[in-house]
């Protein structure tokens, strides 16, 4: 009765949503790049303004480096802790965007209407569901639905060096009896999913060095060390003809399926013909003898995110550089510890450099992979609410990307998390001309109101 | 009696014509950057107007791409062509420099004065010791030596493209008796050196491509093909453990080097230990077996001179790149013709594209090797000259780079040409901080004005 009201107040009034998600989007809150260190914290301020006006008392936090955004409402029942993340990832390469990253702009497409801008989807969409699904509740109840806490980090696309810490020094005031969090995608693009396995994430960089210069290919070539040529080599010896991982132990850790799991998945029919032909490939590249969708949520990676050395602008020059350089990740499966993986990474890298050649590494973040708990009563609640609002029953499902969060509420606060999002899997982020559907944003406003409806 | 006259004007008048290189270094005519046409454009007016204030009959000559300066007078006997280039190097990473590198300046060091910045060896300071003995010949004589053309490329540093079509179609204009290029090295920083074995090169471009958009590597790693690894893995493919190039067919059109002339350059006892030591590196890397002056002059390299991919700012990215690529070059021998090796490469790259990977080429130049017959007397005329210049004997060597000019010369006009340069090996050309020794400039303007005593 009283949720209804808040769905047709939400319906009513997506026109203004829609337009304050493209004011949160044209903040250009890249957090792993400095140069928008300040536009990071004009986005925190935007979002604890906003929920000042909902009646959270909120609050900017600093921290070592990009603020967190933190807003209590007090009231019956269990405590619920909403995490997003305001950060966005870089927009390079930038000339293959349509229209400017943060000009963002509702377009009109076959598919439907969809938001398009950096962040869209990843995740100032999604957080901002949770938001207006508050809004709308406040404007028919006139008041929160309940004992919720909104948090907000703006550095989870650049490893979340300041979540920790800040998790620890206000253990107190955020440990709630769940978390839900809102970074995740529907299930084939239709299907209302909860994430329960998630993989964990560690990022290194590596750099290869030779001569003190770079030099003359003519004067040096073929009696010099080149850093690219052995920078290519270990590189490729990090995976055998099959597909898997080189490094000593990194399957030690690493469980097989369980079959009531892998039956469920099978159920799923994922199509990974069409997951993989709307990004223009065809074929599962990945470990022989695994299925693809095993490959996505429960199998460890090792992939190769950037590399660089020498010249690299229009035309030729013909230097052998004084450098080369990797960022390498690996997706991590849980029972691998992701410290004991960057060591072996190290020392695999170590053990290949020929003489002359010296190697240093940077850290580039790291988490560990989550299994949620789900015999919590709260998951089959938002399961139902979630089948009310689309149709179809929601699925369990996993997860290829890293959500570190959910693994740090789990070890530093003991609490459980609910990943719930309405993501597709053709929104782009982390690439060009992200987007979100208005689909995604309107129905995934009206799921928060029906799972606040029976968690509250 | 005359020569003494000219070569104490050239004493008396350095700090005049180290000016003059000085003016030409500011300008910044970086040719393979289309950024910089109109400096390329500025640099080659400058030429021809230095040209013609000597009595050269002087024209700056367009081409497709930067143009050519030819400069011709009349006189008795031999016709000589002088080749030099006007077009320098990029300059990155331009944070290394301790200067700009077109605010050249003198500095005083330890080893003596040097002239600091781009180009100043290679090659505007080594075409102006030509300039300048014309100079102080002319100043001396009131004449030029003799029938002299001054032929002057803006393109040698991004491939030459325009040459042979301008050699071709301007062939009676430009085919004299013989060439002398200036554009190499002393031997071992002291010994006047005459360059009678040159490498050619083949360069190459390869983009590797898979998605036909970068990817998140959370959703499509483990499952999707990667470009970086597939080019870390064709990359580390092109060399065995004993560092030969494995193309098909590179090795066969390869020929051991005559007993006769590896007797001579272990004469030369090449100390590789200081060579490999000024540049922070203490072993010969290349192919098992074979001598570190070998390596340079007589055999075949394939090189990466560049590698980018996905996302190499600050920071990290998960991204799976739609595309990586490198720029890789090959070092070749007399016997190899280029477009074969550009052809085993290619072959070479496809024979190893795994499903959904697509390879695209692009052609960055190609010369032969060049074998300079040195039975033209004119060989031990010039000799002769440098070793009393210099107080040493002059000798005969090879040089690891490629100057293609000395191949076309003979192939296009049936010209032979003659290579005599100053540089030393720490000029640090196509490096930051790229300098010219006044002493090599000085000495360098003498050589010429001896040389051309005995061969005009």
């Amino acid at each position: 009765m009283t949720l209804d009201a808040v769905l047709e107040r939400i319906d009513a009034t997506l026109p203004e949503a829609t337009a304050r998600l493209i004011d949160l989007l044209r903040i250009p809150s890249i957090s792993t790049d400095p140069a928008h260190a300040a536009d990071c914290a004009r986005a925190a301020d935007w979002l604890a303004h906003e929920l000042s006006g909902l009646g959270f008392q909120a609050s900017v936090r600093p921290t070592p480096g990009h603020p967190m955004v933190v807003g209590h409402a007090t009231g019956e029942g269990r405590h619920l802790l909403f995490y997003g993340h305001y950060d966005v990832q870089p927009v390079d390469p930038v000339a293959l965007w349509h229209r400017d990253p943060f000009d963002p702009a509702i377009e009109e497409t076959p598919a439907g209407l969809l938001i398009r801008g950096r962040g869209a989807s990843d995740d100032k969409g999604q957080l901002m569901t949770f938001v207006e699904a508050c809004r709308a509740w406040k404007a028919v109840h006139g008041a929160l639905p309940g004992h919720l806490t909104v948090f907000l980090e703006g550095e989870e696309e650049s490893g979340s060096p300041s979540l920790v810490p800040f998790l620890r020094d206000n253990a107190a005031e955020l440990r709630a009896d769940l978390a839900l969090i809102c970074d995740t995608g529907l299930f084939e693009d239709r299907v209302p999913a909860i994430t329960t396995m998630l993989r964990g994430l560690a990022g290194e960089e590596v750099v290869i060095r030779a001569a003190d210069k770079d030099l003359h290919s003519g004067h040096y070539g073929g009696l010099a060390a080149n850093p690219i040529r052995v920078l290519a080599k270990i590189l490729a010896s990090l995976h055998d003809d099959q597909g898997r991982v080189t490094l000593a132990g990194f399957y030690d850790d690493v469980a097989e399926l369980p079959d009531s799991l892998r039956a469920q998945w099978q159920g799923l029919a994922f199509d990974h013909a069409k997951f993989l032909g709307d990004v223009g490939l065809s074929l599962p590249s990945g470990e022989t003898g695994r299925t693809p969708i095993e490959m996505v949520w429960s199998r460890p990676t090792c992939e190769f995110n950037g590399i660089s050395g020498g010249y690299a602008g229009a035309g030729f020059k013909t230097v052998l550089p004084a450098e080369a350089r990797a960022k390498v990740s690996f997706r991590l499966v849980s029972g691998q510890d992701p410290e004991k993986v960057r060591a072996a990474f190290r020392a695999h890298v170590r053990a290949r450099l020929p003489a002359d050649c010296r190697a240093e590494f940077a850290e580039h973040g790291s988490s560990p992979a989550s299994v949620m708990a789900i015999t919590d009563p709260a998951f089959e609640a938002a399961r139902a609410a979630l089948a009310e609002e689309w149709g179809l029953p929601a699925a369990y499902v996993g997860a290829g990307g890293s959500i570190p969060v959910a693994g740090y509420f789990k070890s530093v606060l003991g609490m459980d998390a609910m990943l719930v999002g309405f993501a597709r899997d053709d929104d782009q982020i982390h690439s060009p001309n992200e987007k979100y559907d208005i689909a995604s944003f309107h129905k995934g406003i009206r799921s928060w109101a029906r799972i606040l409806a029976r968690l509250c």
